[in-house]
């Protein structure tokens, strides 16, 4: 048998219901992300655009605004928070520092809007908490930002898992890293500050990749932690984590290993290794997603469809905002993570094994 | 530039000084490594011969011996002890179960014959230091079987890691994983023995690879360990790692993770991530090592010589044999593994860091 006769026919956007409309949106936060990738890709998602900006800075908010025709409005932060212009929007996507998620997304929920919020969901699990809870005291959808789930080839390499291809999944490994000093001119940045990431940085930027992506693949959840970190560049000296090592055990007993660093070559790369085979995300995270599958001594490079990431999360947003129905990954399965990233950061300041808390 | 101009000129057997002679070889242990992967090597490499065979199974040795021209003598374990036939050979290479390592080595240096001793070194650390001292006292050479060392791809890379070629080492990952039950009809064997084995099964018999050849590609030793083990099929009842995850800290700070199990499919691999590029050994333990160097986002298959392990390990310790020198992996070498090894079941069973002790 040739191992392509394992895969059968698979839609990889079975979101798609085919509802119509369109979610008018505010972006909140106009770093870097926001705008060379987001803006783009709403404006290629035909059930979403770009009506509303949100951003401390209104110079770069008009800037901003006169390269997208569907913006009619470009709000500060205190004008958003008093809900000037609210009947211009739907929904609101909250792309800040990890700390002021909650602030927005309270505000948002106030206003009646469905939010999308990055990862990770808050800065501490006592916020993200507090963010789950206004939410669903004013009865909106929160949908957190993790792309993977999206992607199409993260997406066949579940139902591979899940139709058990690879056998009884037995251990995930993974690598996250980038050189963010490269990336950014200015090194005394957000995400290089514990008070506005929240635990440190590699893990809770990048490690969360392969946490949520690992959850996803496995349908399970971690039960306890054991990491080991350190910091020795001057730019990390605020956060424990220039370079971070993670083992996660899972609910069922599977093994987890990823490591996550912000200071070392870019690498992104998930595996997962069942009783028969394995399968291979490489490169995992970012705009290149490759999908590769071993059975025995068989391996074969899985097609998925060509993907924008943004534009997929966007479109599966919309779908849920539609439709008025909430598919996750929501703020309960974005609280997981946050109570993982704490367990993760506990245990590398103790030493000690620590069970993530339920 | 090219990424193939980092590939220099690059001797990868340097061993190789030319030295002539015949080193005459005892086999204790006649287990289907030595009988399907050893002797056949020794018949490739013009500086060894087989000329004694040493087994527990008299018939058994008559039958592989009746293969294997060069063959002079089998002997039982008492012969062997009572060093019949001392003259027949000038070395041994001990490939018993690891409990048992230290009474062959013990004896093959009172007779003052150079030791090839497989990994693990012994069970114990304990075990494995008087081993090393018995050696040390006889004035024997004793080499720890560690093939990967004399590997042409896992020479390429060391050497690319110390020519800088991907900047500083910040961390490695690996797996490697087998399906043992698969591979022996006789699920009661000793490879499930702790009392036979040392800790346990995976890390020992399969994680050593990474940890080894993680200490040779850095050129650096391990200073603390976490690790996680379980065992759910009934046949690894005795042993804690069925499956095992393990963390290392090294010296100057790299991290390691690897991810070791014995009932998994076969999967093996390493890369060394540094602050400019990866260098990965897909498939990394078996006999079809392949590397391959990323710098950038542009990605080379290195080329090596075709190499079958075993030659290259006996050739390698023919010479140092022939020509008086201990070249390493010493027993020195293996005695860091073997704390490692501990520290690594020690955290396992405590939940918490354990420092390699040095």
């Amino acid at each position: 048998m040739s191992l392509s006769n394992c895969l059968g026919e698979f839609a990889e956007r079975d979101w798609r219901t085919g509802a119509e409309g369109t979610v008018r949106l505010a972006l909140v936060g106009l770093g870097w992300w926001t705008t060379e990738r987001v803006l783009p890709a709403i404006e290629a998602v035909d059930r979403c655009e770009t009506t509303t900006l949100v951003t401390g800075s209104r110079a770069k908010g008009e800037r901003v605004a006169a390269d997208v025709e569907t913006v009619s409005r470009v709000l500060d932060y205190d004008e958003f928070h008093d809900g000037v212009g609210r009947e211009g929007y739907d929904a609101v996507y909250v792309c800040t520092p990890n700390a002021y998620h909650l602030d927005y997304a309270e505000t948002a929920a106030g206003l009646g809007k469905a939010v999308l919020c990055e990862k990770p969901m808050e800065a501490t699990v006592g916020r993200a908490e507090r963010l789950v809870d206004v939410c669903e005291e004013a009865g909106v959808e929160l949908i957190v930002g993790y792309r993977m789930q999206t992607v199409p080839a993260v997406r066949r390499a579940r139902e591979l898992v899940r139709e058990g291809v690879i056998g009884e999944p037995r251990f995930v490994t993974g690598v996250n890293s980038q050189r963010l000093l490269d990336m950014f001119a200015d090194h005394d940045q957000w995400r290089l500050d514990p008070d506005l990431t929240g635990y440190g940085t590699s893990v809770v930027d990048l490690g969360i990749y392969h946490l949520n992506t690992a959850r996803f693949l496995l349908d399970a959840d971690p039960v306890a932690a054991q990491a080991s970190m350190r910091s020795d560049h001057e730019a990390f000296d605020r956060v424990p984590d220039e370079l971070a090592s993670v083992l996660l055990e899972f609910e069922g007993g599977v093994h987890s290993t990823c490591v996550a660093s912000q200071n070392a070559a870019e690498r992104t790369y998930l595996q997962v290794v069942g009783t028969e085979g394995s399968l291979r995300l490489d490169p995992a995270y970012h705009m290149d997603t490759r999908l590769r599958l071993t059975v025995g001594d068989r391996s074969l490079d899985v097609e998925t469809p060509d993907a924008n990431q943004m534009v997929d999360l966007f479109d599966y947003f919309a779908e849920a905002v539609l439709t008025d129905r909430d598919p996750g990954p929501d703020g309960r399965h974005g609280l997981v993570d946050m109570r993982a990233l704490e367990a993760i950061h506990r245990s590398a300041e103790s030493g000690e094994r620590v069970t993530v808390d339920s």
